[in-house]
């Protein structure tokens, strides 16, 4: 951790305030460094009261995504997992091991491209798994099918993930798994909203779709070199910052629960139920993964219609196979093993 | 085709030789631009003989490679097949429709890092599928699970190919198949000697390595955007070519034929082959090219070891899975499927 991500981990670790002479022993830099150190925080929004008795004590953060403070905020979850203000949900992986992989490493950009462009240059130049890139907008966000993702500045979490599994490419599956049910987790964690997984790794509220993930991989025929999760979650928007073509199949969270989410806890959040889902299929437990997975998915025991290229496929999906195929019973009484495609729910 | 393309493909059509007057209608440019052309690549090295009676004759061309003249080649095998000089048999794919993708665009460069990375650059650019590079040298040739290939200059065939199939990421096995299969027939067809498939694709001439192929991929988890088919065949390598350590395991059809081969010709049947079964693929035959792949597969029925990632498994190779895998009978009964790691055949 960088020395203000060190700073911003302390003040969150003690909310009644930390005496700079403690700060200053603790990072070995003079206390006249520390002071200097806070005033760039306070220029950054960090509202930082200074006192006698009490030190300094961090009284609100802004809503910007600040790299250090996203570290400062993941170390402090992994030491002490407390309670969100609007959620009195149980920790949801209190009793998970996690590897501490994902998140090592994070990097902000005001503004990119793509954060999967900027993540696919990282893994070109040999930076190791686990590393994480935010950006507050993106000119060219795209989503499944080279689709065009809509990612407004600042109000939402727009970021991509570097994996270097030891994965087949068929084996690839699991990671959409994972990718679904932790972000499940996360978000009703948070936001204490209701949230179903659309097959295979969109999530909904109220039917409306709040995340999209894109899983793009290079790999040899048998080995997978590197996976690049791409993650769009709608955060703050409002309605009228949807196009509205798509206002009656997206939203936000502010939308659903009526309340404006602090973007940096979400963030940490996901990015440790995420760490914690990677965990689990390293550590063989996949089943478990699996089952979570099938039951937030809202799409086993609807009717639903499958575009696979040029062909449409209609019927009932019934269940997800092993290898995370959805079985579709066709009108006709096949069974329909679907990998991929447009999936959509009918009424 | 380019101009020079076309003249070369009428010179092969015309061994006894065709008038200036005609190409110059045919090709509608003058007479002298004509003579200036046939100057120009005599200049490259192709022997080009003139005369009142028969017009232009070529007598003889340079052992380089040379993106016209492959074109032209390419295009002449395809009107014209004909018997290669040291061979009796059937024209291989005389009853195999082909499509006339692969190769529609041929480049060469004298030297490259890789010609996988000149192609990865093509298809970020949206180049269409098709597009086939050539090196006379590679700096940093690279075969299966990172490791090294040694190209000299001049001396074999070190190319890629861009496909951009309609396959998900687990069907391009397919492919794997297909370049073995249609490597091994090319090779036979123009040197006449036995070549056996190593699985999944390496091609072995008296148990020596001959050819390499590594299959890269970019995907999503249920869809491939891009492969790119690298191939390095060692042609006109003398022993001393290779480095010492692997003179008992590689070879080069110079050393196993006694003679040098034309790199030209063995390139354009090559792709004419892998054209073929790419062709076989999308019309539905992909049975047929499995069981040629499993008839030309000297794995079957040997004893083997496989290491797989940090597991050696040891047995006989019994048969190909429907999806290509390899299943090995190991010491203890079980029965193991193997879809890639390093397959070592035991004596």
């Amino acid at each position: 951790m960088t020395t203000d991500a060190k700073i911003l981990a302390a003040l969150r670790a003690n909310p009644s305030g930390v005496s700079g002479a403690h700060l200053a022993e603790e990072l070995t830099i003079s206390r006249a460094a520390i002071w200097a150190r806070m005033d760039e925080l306070r220029q950054a929004g960090y509202n930082i009261e200074a006192g006698p008795h009490f030190g300094y004590r961090l009284v609100s953060a802004p809503d910007a995504l600040h790299a250090d403070d996203l570290l400062a905020r993941l170390h402090g979850q992994r030491e002490h997992p407390r309670q969100p203000e609007h959620n009195p949900q149980k920790h949801p992986t209190a009793n998970i091991a996690t590897h501490h992989k994902i998140g090592r490493d994070i990097r902000v950009f005001e503004e990119t491209t793509s954060t999967n462009d900027v993540i696919e240059k990282l893994a070109r130049d040999g930076v190791p798994e686990g590393v994480v890139v935010f950006a507050e907008s993106q000119t060219k966000g795209r989503g499944r099918l080279g689709r065009k993702w809509v990612s407004p500045t600042h109000k939402g979490l727009w970021f991509s993930i570097l994996l270097r599994p030891e994965l087949s490419p068929q084996e690839t599956t699991q990671l959409t798994a994972a990718s679904a049910t932790a972000l499940r987790r996360a978000i009703q964690y948070v936001t204490g909203l209701a949230v179903v997984i659309k097959w295979p790794n969109d999530l909904l509220i109220g039917g409306k779709k709040v995340v999209g993930i894109l899983t793009e991989m290079s790999a040899e025929v048998d080995r997978v070199r590197h996976v690049i999760l791409g993650i769009g979650v709608d955060v703050n928007q409002e309605v009228e910052d949807f196009p509205p073509e798509i206002r009656n199949i997206a939203t936000s969270l502010k939308i659903e629960s009526g309340q404006a989410i602090s973007r940096a806890e979400l963030a940490t959040t996901i990015l440790r139920e995420l760490d914690a889902d990677y965990a689990r299929i390293y550590s063989g437990k996949f089943s478990e993964l699996a089952d979570e997975w099938e039951t937030g998915c809202a799409t086993i025991g609807q009717k639903v219609s499958v575009q696979m290229g040029s062909r449409l496929i209609r019927g009932c999906a019934e269940a997800l196979d092993d290898d995370g195929a959805l079985l579709v019973r066709t009108e006709h009484g096949h069974l329909e093993r679907v990998i991929g495609g447009d999936v959509t729910l009918e009424k």
